[in-house]
């Protein structure tokens, strides 16, 4: 039996919202579920907002098996993420009492002050669980089923790794992408006909335009290696048929 | 007075919730809602399932005054969103009796027949106006304050500069950054004394890691030049009170 896991995203940011800045955090976690067998099912991007950021946590907490965030970390007046989970959770954010003096240590060895401003980031919810942060020390968190990381992507994709030894993961949903020759135009009939014939995969068409001319990615994915190869074989079956029926529409 | 404008996006697509496609189109948005003055407030990327799209855009289109979707409106069986939006809107999703015609047209001229497929993409919600395609013809379409338009990038920005000049827009979020030698533990308690006294400004700390270094794009935004430039100067003089103090920690 197949093993569905599901999670959501929560993008934290004004900057990301602004265009000023743009994300490359969405694409890197959808990846890396992928590959480990968890299946990311939404993502919001929501601005430096207390209200937005717990009612994007609360609302897709609820509903998936794990909820990942990222950015509003840091020490400065705009970073309210830990705060806004603490809120969401009804538990208070304060000092962590293995943050606070990881933290501490960390700038005394430099012989940098420990500002109110740095101690920020040792807040967080109560019951919180610390998440690793090998780069910049001051770690992530996770409460319940949110992780919350950074935004910053290496040091995201640096908590990332930490994180994913501890979660449960499904079967991965395989995939198998066979580049089409035409557009989807030509193929959309066939395609949906062979999409009804193998309901236990997921086939996607994704458009290309390159140089005026438009061609085709389909790919075709399913939870066993049987169904994978049957649905990958009907579509080439079907890519020869169209081939053979449109020669001069390839 | 200001006047405030908001939008909201909706992504849909499984390639990009399995990270085979990673989204190119919502730093576009933000990039250019930002330049005319619509403020980007929310993004959300859901599947190719009609629910959770249904839901994306019924929540987004009642609380802001528009909404743009990408992706979902090609010819195969995996483009739902013309029917999911006249689902949203409670309206039957049919031909539409200037799209239809005009796709016929196209493909008749290219000697390509008018396959189910292709009809699929004259379908949309009753009621509907058309967003031109000057690239594949195939049009997208506006219905109350939603904008349906192709998720392959370079069809998407063809499509949003002709929606452009239909919108509303609001007084502009002038923007200046502001360079800091600091990592976000040195200026964020300074940066937060000038957020508070310069209510009328957003200032925004974006901590950048390089090369193992910790520095710091502040960002100040405001609707008005004089807010703008009094928060840019009240920064710009915090940095000079840190040099000041801090010799050796630039």
């Amino acid at each position: 039996m197949a093993v569905v896991v599901t999670a959501a995203m929560v993008v934290i940011g004004d900057e990301i919202l602004s265009g000023r800045t743009k994300d490359r955090n969405i694409g890197h976690l959808a990846e890396i579920l992928t590959a480990v067998g968890i299946d990311l099912k939404e993502v919001r991007v929501v601005p430096d907002e207390e209200d937005e950021i717990v009612a994007a946590v609360n609302a897709l907490r609820q509903r998936y098996r794990y909820v990942f965030t990222t950015g509003g970390i840091g020490p400065t007046h705009d970073d309210i993420t830990a705060d806004s989970v603490a809120k969401a959770f009804g538990v208070p954010c304060e000092y962590d009492a293995r943050a606070y003096p990881m933290l501490e240590a960390h700038y005394d060895a430099r012989g940098m002050e420990y500002t109110e401003a740095r101690k920020r980031m040792a807040r967080m919810p109560r019951g919180a669980d610390l998440i690793d942060n090998p780069i910049s020390v001051a770690p992530g968190f996770r409460i319940g089923n949110v992780h919350v990381m950074a935004g910053v992507p290496a040091i995201f994709q640096a908590m990332l790794d930490n994180v994913l030894p501890t979660l449960e993961t499904g079967t991965r949903l395989l995939s198998e992408t066979v580049p089409c020759p035409y557009g989807e135009g030509v193929i959309g009939g066939p395609l949906a006909e062979v999409q009804k014939a193998h309901p236990e995969t997921i086939i996607g068409s994704y458009p290309k335009y390159v140089d005026g001319r438009f061609w085709t990615e389909l790919v075709v994915r399913a939870r066993s290696p049987e169904a994978l190869e049957a649905g990958r074989r009907a579509i080439e079956q079907m890519l020869a048929d169209i081939a053979a029926s449109l020669p001069n529409q390839a």
